[in-house]
């Protein structure tokens, strides 16, 4: 039987440590492929490169580790490993451990998630991991023994077609840790302040800022799972469709 | 009683044709607010800046109709807006006209309905819309009774809160267009074929391609609209969740 084969990304670029730790992790598990931004591509989404051509540069190539860079984005990342690195369809997409959450409305703007996602979307079963803290410092250790059973769990069990999971770790030690919840994205959004701030020319330039605001105050939601010291786990997939929105948008009248 | 206040953006640029029919379709309706990305961000999705500030650049100001560059992405455009530009909360957000298709799986790609979603996330109703080519010389008179039909019912009803629509509109002429219709996003993939080039110093590089795969025949999806000579109307929301999945997932055993 064949080891899985496992592609590995993220959005901090091939040099930050979540994915050193993901990468330490997956490979007693199988093959390793891992391509992954050459700089950080933190807030990039599901953005794709179609105005510029990408290049690929390969790093290392040793006994079941294979490590490129992309100069894309986090889902050029995987798009051009599909096409061009891997030998085969990967067993599983992983994508990460980002530094910093991206539960709830985050996960639109995230490029962890947005690689994971483009993994669902080629009907490739994928987890996005992301710890609660941006430090470049992040301990990962903590959340090790949780992040290897989720991915033991998903090349057993594999993912419903399209779908892949977005995972958020509190940052706090193991024994703390209450277990994994499986959530449903609370239904946040950022209150966004930019500070003004004027350049050796007097002019203008701005930082974005901003606070998530959380009135969705259900217990089915992953900001309540880690508030309370849970690791959530979010099933998400590409479908945007507001259905519920359907049939109230059918009664407006559309003959000019 | 005040003239609504209606702020557009898209992600072609400030200078391509279909924002420019956006705006005159727009401006009788009332005071036009434009902050467009100074160049094209096509393929940008949801991505918002973060590692680097912003720049805004006044290009107009006369009565009803304001002008503004960003040098971010479309999102980054919407809320540098919101936050920086606009008098008071606007009663509508247009992204748009896009010059090519973003109906079925490349909502999640496309940096227009980035920004329409950007709007509805700030509760404030919005609307996307594309015309099912990319040509700069697109023709956006066939739509144009249409767009302003769309518009109109948007200031007038409003949309359910979280919710914008993303509008596509078929590239045929007036008389051959069947009507709207308000459909859910067909369940299609792209097919990527990255070309391999070479450059001057014989390293590769590679040019994005791909071909979109639509499985799914069903009549109530956008890619049968369009198809049908409609105009497609999909009620698109930031809620991620693959609700159906929560149980699925819920069955793995997570005790470590």
């Amino acid at each position: 039987m064949n080891k899985p084969l496992i592609l590995i990304t993220n959005d901090d670029g091939l040099h930050a440590r979540g994915i050193k730790k993901l990468i330490d992790i997956a490979k007693p598990m199988g093959d390793v492929y891992v391509v992954a931004p050459d700089r950080p591509q933190s807030g990039m989404s599901h953005a794709i490169t179609v105005a510029t051509p990408l290049r690929l540069n390969k790093i290392k190539q040793e006994e079941n580790l294979t490590i490129y860079t992309c100069s894309g984005t986090p889902v050029d990342s995987v798009k051009l490993a599909l096409d061009k690195v891997v030998p085969r369809k990967p067993d599983i997409v992983l994508s990460g451990i980002n530094h910093g959450m991206n539960s709830s409305v985050c996960v639109i703007y995230s490029g962890t998630m947005g690689a994971a996602l483009e993994g669902a979307i080629e009907r490739i079963p994928s987890i996005g991991f992301s710890v609660l803290t941006h430090s470049p410092d992040s301990d990962f250790d903590s959340s090790e023994k949780y992040v290897k059973l989720i991915i033991e769990k998903g090349l057993e069990t594999g993912l419903p077609e399209g779908v892949c999971l977005n995972v958020n770790i509190p940052t706090i030690t193991e024994p703390e840790i209450k277990g994994v919840k499986v959530c449903r994205q609370a239904k946040t959004y950022w209150s966004d302040e930019y500070l003004e701030h004027k350049d050796p020319h007097k002019r203008s330039y701005y930082w974005l800022t901003g606070v998530l605001i959380n009135p969705d105050k259900e217990t089915d939601t992953d900001e309540w799972a880690l508030e309370n010291n849970y690791i959530s786990v979010v099933p998400v997939h590409s479908d945007l469709t507001a259905h519920e929105a359907i049939p109230v948008i059918n009664k407006w009248r559309f003959d000019a």
